[in-house]
């Protein structure tokens, strides 16, 4: 997708209500973006096929959902106060911050090597100064709050920067209490934040994001083939949802570049044509063996290690971490699914169309009803059928403007179908469904088009 | 409900994973609750009633999804940073902090009258002193944090303690994109965050909690017609969804005790049981008047009144706002299920067994399936019946112990059915499927099963 088309797709969810800027009338909030009544019904989509797929389908996963603010000791424990930092630098002539270890990624993308001179060699994409960067000092990106009346030490909490620690802190609870072995797996899905020092791309970094983590316990040993059961698993998720596989790429994390949790990490990234890198990570799933489950049974002093009955031993289950963005995969699917193509319009030429050719699964709304004109019997008619189908689906109802527009408007919505009842309807009780990428139309009698419509929005 | 019986409900969440306290093995966090994989699928059904009835049911109510970190603004203006204080007062023998007004009203509860010296009369229910309380100090219960790299007053934000000035904030970005005239509504549901005094009752009171809210912006005039719908409307939500009838009221706020934005306000109050007045706050509908687009037109400068075509004028909608805490409806929806009641024993006798008795739309678990022993024929047949069934819906899979036991497990946690594979199912192809309630069971044939489970599983 080209920058223009970003700009293009940037202008429709503001315009057609799938993400707004957030406080807009305010003067925006730094970074935080507001999802409109298509967004939310797409996010939401999106959560709802991951948790299907992720766990109401399967016999080894289960699902919580923990607090935002924990216990300020879990973080520590983790290593986020000492480790969660990011390298930032300014540029002395301007003040614009940057992190430095972006700036260098997109040298290193463009020039195919390293800066031989780290930072000095360095354009400010701000004000063009070469060189002036300050040497990097680590930030945390943990935000804080205060519990309590007073603001003091005492008081300090942290918001989450992931859900996975959350999950990591209830395993015993959920083994126990869902009477579950290794191998399963906990998944949780939630907001999380970080005081990212760059954020920006639209949706794709912000300061609060949404989540979908999912932690797989596993006896050692076994850990590397889990990892890449869930490589393949998640891949062939975004591709069952529509994101085409020229679009993906898989990213292996270099050794000496890995987490200081990780033995192995490769993330699912996607061609969201933003960056100079043009591909960017969608998704990481990371072998993150018994260090999470060590460090908190360590900390805590609550044995966390699992006993194997069978085995007659006692071990540390490893994890294998798929963590998605839920709002990175939303950008996913709203890049993948704009498009521009023609339609037949009523002088029998073609104008152009923008059409977000969304699998059904994921289309904000998946039916609208479109009485042909505003009268007095076809708009009732028009209406009970919108309301009927409301019981299923999420269902618009525009009797607005010529009919060509209405079509227009529902496929740059990415609405599936339309239901057109016409004057004919009154006659042979039956409508006429136009399907949004063929744009052929079938004339369907009114009795039959709910069940017309499930044998065509399968899982909707 | 008796307090014993509280006891017992909060028990058998953490024995069975509906909640568990937050970050329990560091002691917990200071009134936080992390829903388990029962409790997360409980809190999303209820979740799902909700939007389905207020909003994808309906033509007239879209949704949104806003921040939680909003511009600071929002709360200078909304009266948050002014006005959203709590009285504190401290017992000075034993230190514990109280909301004054809290303490007032337990006495009125009690005693049927005010304290005729105020505090002065109180005991502390902590230590038993009486008339210690400190002078009560207005407490502000916005909770605090920083965007960006200094914690200083120019990065100062708050985390929203409502999710209502979202959507104020965002009603012409929503009017424009969605095409709506008022009457309509636009609905949130998501997290919270208030520095509670005095958090506690479960998750009655939390630190972070969720809500699900709906503004619904009408003519002014029409208001107070409107504000009755509504109070009907959710009153009969909770009904239809099992919460009976005896164990609901409506309290109508006192004209001297209104919220400074509030024409009337009434709120739909439960017997949690848990507290001297016996009922306590589900849900509050009130009439909000113009307050909320007046001040953020004002503070913003960008308008946010209506032009109203068909009459030529040109007015600020008022505001109808049903509030609810879906937190709290999990409690009451939990409280309101739990029960006790007998069934047969193998040895002829009966068996106290425990019952939650949900709406199986909000059941956490819609069927189990239960090979009546592990078996190199049963088992998989089981297994594969449970694959099936899990396209569809949660399912749990059971062949642990006795029949009898896991009869009492799924019934615990409010399964509607169980079906069991047994050993003329090898002949008779056909499985005995169990009412949760009737306790009665039934032959159906395995192809059936399906049809038969959708027929008594409307809305799952």
């Amino acid at each position: 997708m080209s920058i223009d088309s970003i700009d293009a797709l940037v202008s429709l969810c503001k315009r057609r209500g799938f993400v707004f800027p957030s406080s807009e009338i305010y003067g925006g909030s730094r970074s935080a973006w507001d999802y409109g009544p298509l967004g939310v019904e797409l996010k939401e989509n999106v959560r709802r096929q991951w948790w299907k797929t992720m766990v109401q389908q399967r016999d080894d996963v289960v699902g919580i959902d923990s607090a935002v603010v924990l216990n300020r000791q879990v973080w520590e424990t983790s290593g986020h106060v000492r480790e969660f930092t990011d390298p930032l630098t300014e540029c002395q002539s301007c003040h614009k911050r940057y992190r430095a270890d972006h700036l260098v990624e997109a040298y290193e993308a463009k020039h195919g090597r390293e800066p031989a001179n780290g930072l000095a060699d360095l354009v400010c994409a701000n004000c063009g100064t070469r060189g002036a960067f300050s040497e990097p000092k680590m930030f945390n990106g943990l935000m804080k709050t205060y519990l309590g009346p007073v603001d003091d030490e005492e008081n300090l909490h942290f918001l989450r920067p992931e859900t996975a620690q959350g999950i990591f802190v209830n395993f015993k609870n959920v083994e126990t209490s869902a009477r579950r072995k290794p191998p399963f797996g906990i998944a949780q899905t939630g907001k999380s934040f970080r005081n990212e020092i760059t954020p920006g791309n639209f949706i794709f970094r912000t300061r609060e994001f949404e989540q979908m983590e999912m932690e797989f316990f596993v006896e050692p040993g076994s850990d590397e083939e889990w990892h890449e059961y869930w490589i393949n698993e998640r891949w062939n998720w975004y591709l069952d949802l529509g994101l085409s596989e020229k679009n993906l790429r898989r990213y292996e994390h270099p050794k000496d570049k890995l987490s200081h949790y990780a033995k192995r990490t490769v993330d699912i990234e996607y061609r969201f044509g933003f960056s100079a890198r043009d591909f960017e990570e969608l998704e990481g799933i990371a072998n993150r063996t018994d260090y999470d489950l060590s460090v908190h049974s360590a900390g805590s002093g609550v044995d966390l290690s699992y006993f194997d009955q069978a085995k007659g031993e006692r071990w540390t289950p490893y994890v294998i971490e798929p963590a998605a963005g839920l709002t990175r995969s939303v950008l996913a699917f709203l890049v993948e699914a704009y498009d521009v193509d023609e339609a037949p319009n009523t002088k029998g030429g073609v104008d152009k169309r923008t059409v977000l050719r969304f699998d059904p699964r994921l289309a904000p709304v998946k039916v609208a009803v479109l009485p042909l004109s505003r009268n007095e019997k076809l708009s009732p008619k028009a209406r009970e059928l919108a309301s009927d189908l409301r019981k299923r689906w999420m269902v618009d109802f525009d009797d607005a403007g010529a009919i060509g527009r209405r079509y227009r408007r529902a496929d740059e919505i990415g609405t599936p179908f339309c239901v057109t009842v016409d004057f004919d309807t009154l006659d042979d009780d039956a409508v006429t469904v136009r399907d949004r990428d063929s744009m052929k139309q079938e004339r369907v009698g009114l009795s039959q088009v709910e069940r017309y419509l499930i044998e065509r929005l399968p899982g909707c």
